[in-house]
């Protein structure tokens, strides 16, 4: 590398390093917003994070970082940085370009409607109230169809939202692979529906004491090898994981007392978005590249850990007597095969978070639907509890009682995060392609988790895919570890072959 | 208003409420350090906070900084705005003038000796090894001369850092208040050291569990009038309080087992900076006025609370029966007078943070005077030990057996905090001479106190102080409030009454 080339290198790197420094003091003011910051302090919160994300926003597109990119797109230059300093300033650059095409007084406004409005839907979904909510959605509507013309149409309005989250797929893509999974999931769940074989799942209705509900979580993160010196579990109304440094990375979790399901999946759900971020190499720290591959990505690896290991039935072999010993009352009559099946029960139900693997998709589907409408066809705030509820009675069979159970449960579209739940399903899909390749290559799989010896596994997925974080596509992710792309037919086969057994279909 | 001073007061607003942003991100970063942040996060994080304290350096040092504050500065625009501006102005202007006058590169070097001055210092203090610790001390001291230079010299050289924590206060003022107050608490101290009625301390040496001890704390902060909607509480190594902004100011405090007073004394001590900080006019809010009036005025507050009302008898009459309820074998057989006395205990010790109410006094008063030294007579780093413990044989009585517990006990000289010292005591005799006035417009203040109906005073104390956060002068606010300027004699009377018939002297 030409002395020149290196030396503008470390002031590049200087400018990357301070810009992933705010990316941490945001990420920490929002995590303390969520999990514990007095309510009287939010308002003002919420303008510091607004002006800080300005400032975030300022330094991405500014004319260092215009020049800099530029300077090192060169292809005499480009030339002589390696391919993850290329894939740096690749990365960078199409931010700039997307970041610049917006007036930041414009988006530094956004910022701070997104925070107030993430608070004021907090409210609003607990009295289930959306026509307090629905002026502040409205206006981050409005901001997002601004931003749509800024960065410019591609294809539909819809794509690009969609390639925010994951890059390189399209409308068209994303209409093809769910409609391959839906036709093979809709006599799948059918067949369930008319299935004599129901599973018992009232033990689960029981009162389970938060704190043994915490010890255990506590113990299942640790198992799974999270890292508790570089991150720590917290209480949010939504449960989430944020990697504010690969040496600190949190997750929060939700208790709920009549339901000690959801909080040990959301703890493995979170859990494997964190294995991700506490493992990538530290090498790639202070760059953009210190985060996961996409989206989807992120989501293949919550959901591998929560679903495919966390509902399987070796897992529960090994820790279902843990989870007794938590909880000796009410578990004490269950055997593990028949919490094996409650777990994996089958129902059509209206919150997202707390479906089976299986329905999980329609949930997805709905709000897919109802996103490309709000952007390709014009759809209102105001339509969207009706919408909502009639989308449900069409694919779930039933209907919402009120739109906190409804049209308000999710976070995502109080902080202008349209676009992201098609990674649910693709993080699905991903899923079980990459388990596919590890019972190849691990071929012990079930052994190994039915033995409690998971760090293998975190092992083998921190060398195939934590490690490189954003230094690969997810296109180049799935390709290299499985050697072939996108492939819905994996999730298909594996919900059939697990639900065929369970329901002896 | 003209137009042209609205509209450019409207931009120097949006400056100052960035730099109130810079704060509160950088303000939350450390007490999240602090108070529960993952141990391998922390290397990043230090580099984070470094990053953001140098923006917001930056920001206050900017042309723009300079520009508003010369112009708002005009007599003829200045004489346009209201006194709080004119406040902002003046504060602003001398935070600008003393920051550019020091050459960067001069206060880089500085900065960085600090840093590892202070690790130093932690070394030295560990080992109560003087001599590893005195270059480093050597070379801090020098540099602050080199800034006095800068700053310019008023009255004496020791005055210019007096003046960066006590506005307005000079070392002839100070010289007078605190020889008035030693020859007052000299020979009280002997006194006492002669008494044949020293109180039992002995029931205060037992283990009191941390979760009782935390169920206390809450109560007697909720019972202050400590707004939990404006503030938490949390656990720390070392106490402290922090205002974010006034709807977002939180306490920490450190439970020792075998101390229950450390943990309630902390809690009313940092509850009464707190409820300064959450009690500032929200009009002040993005200024650089929504804080404590000085570091003198903000000790005052925490001093009232934590001593002359928490260590009073009619505290006790009312809460001590609370105290017995969380640990009723502890205290089973201890009288509420044997507990007032045990806790007011006066004992010539070595280290300040140990200290009694009485004769902590006396700590700062050589520490204090040994500031003056340096700077003015040119005492040099060498003979710092010597000086110290003469000090402490002449004042207390006692002579340090090692400088681990002398004159390396304190952090603040390492990192070249000189003249923060004084704002200690000065913050007990403000304390004093508010608490007379209080007495005076609330004639049932001790019966109100003895009731448990400590709202009255916190009203008072907003009304008279905190709702007006840095836009008064500490002057301005000790004449205001007491009709007199600062008078020793307050503190002095005070201790001797109470101390007097304490030891029935």
């Amino acid at each position: 590398m030409e002395q020149h080339v290196r030396e503008e290198w470390e002031k590049f790197s200087e400018l990357l390093s301070k810009i992933s420094g705010y990316g941490e003091a945001i990420g920490l003011l929002h995590w303390d917003l969520r999990t514990g910051a007095p309510r009287k302090g939010a308002e003002v919160r919420s303008g510091t994070i607004g002006m800080l994300s300005g400032e975030l926003f300022r330094l991405e597109t500014s004319s260092e970082m215009g020049a800099f990119t530029e300077y090192f797109s060169r292809p005499d230059v480009g030339s002589q940085l390696s391919e993850v300093q290329n894939k740096i300033v690749k990365d960078c650059r199409k931010e700039y370009e997307r970041s610049k095409s917006i007036p930041s007084k414009r988006y530094e406004e956004y910022a701070v409607l997104a925070a107030h409005s993430e608070t004021m839907w907090e409210e609003a979904k607990e009295k289930s109230d959306f026509a307090s909510f629905e002026p502040f959605l409205s206006k981050i509507v409005a901001f997002k169809q601004e931003f749509i013309d800024y960065w410019g149409v591609k294809g539909t309005r819809y794509d690009t939202l969609l390639d925010m989250y994951e890059p390189d797929l399209t409308v068209e893509k994303v209409d093809e692979v769910f409609s391959r999974l839906r036709s093979r999931l809709v006599p799948l769940v059918e067949a369930i529906a008319a299935s004599p074989n129901k599973p018992d799942t009232g033990f689960l209705n029981q009162i389970f004491e938060k704190e043994q509900q915490e010890k255990f979580g506590l113990f299942i993160l640790e198992q799974m090898g999270y890292d508790f010196e570089a991150g720590r579990l917290d209480e949010s109304v939504h449960p989430f994981a944020t990697g504010l440094n690969p040496g600190d990375v949190r997750i929060t979790t939700n208790y709920l007392l009549d339901n000690v399901t959801s909080s040990v999946f959301s703890s493995l759900h979170e859990g494997g978005h964190a294995l991700y971020e506490q493992n990538i190499d530290k090498k790639l720290v202070g760059t953009p590249l210190a985060q996961g591959a996409s989206m989807g990505i992120h989501e293949s690896q919550s959901r591998l850990w929560e679903n495919m290991i966390g509902r399987s039935r070796a897992f529960w072999e090994r820790y279902y007597g843990d989870l007794q010993q938590h909880f000796p009352v009410q578990l004490a009559d269950v055997q593990v095969e028949d919490f094996y099946r409650a777990i994996n029960s089958v129902a059509n139900s209206f919150i997202r978070i707390e479906a089976d693997e299986l329905t999980y998709n329609l949930h997805i589907i709905v709000r897919y639907e109802i996103e490309k409408l709000i952007f390709n066809e014009g759809l209102t705030v105001k339509e969207l509890p009706q919408v909502w509820n009639a989308k449900y009675q069409e694919y779930l069979g039933i209907t919402p009682p009120s739109d906190g159970l409804g049209v308000l449960q999710d976070v995502h579209w109080s902080g202008g995060d349209f676009g992201y739940f098609a990674s649910y399903s693709l993080g699905n899909m991903y899923a079980a392609q990459i388990l596919n390749t590890l019972r190849k290559e691990l071929p012990e799989l079930e052994n190994l988790i039915a033995a409690g010896n998971l760090l293998p596994i975190k092992e083998w997925l921190t060398d195939k895919i934590y490690r490189h974080g954003q230094s690969l596509t997810p296109s180049q992710i799935i390709e290299q570890v499985t050697g072939e792309p996108l492939n819905p037919d994996y999730l298909a086969d594996y919900l059939e072959a697990k639900y065929t057994e369970l329901y002896k279909l």
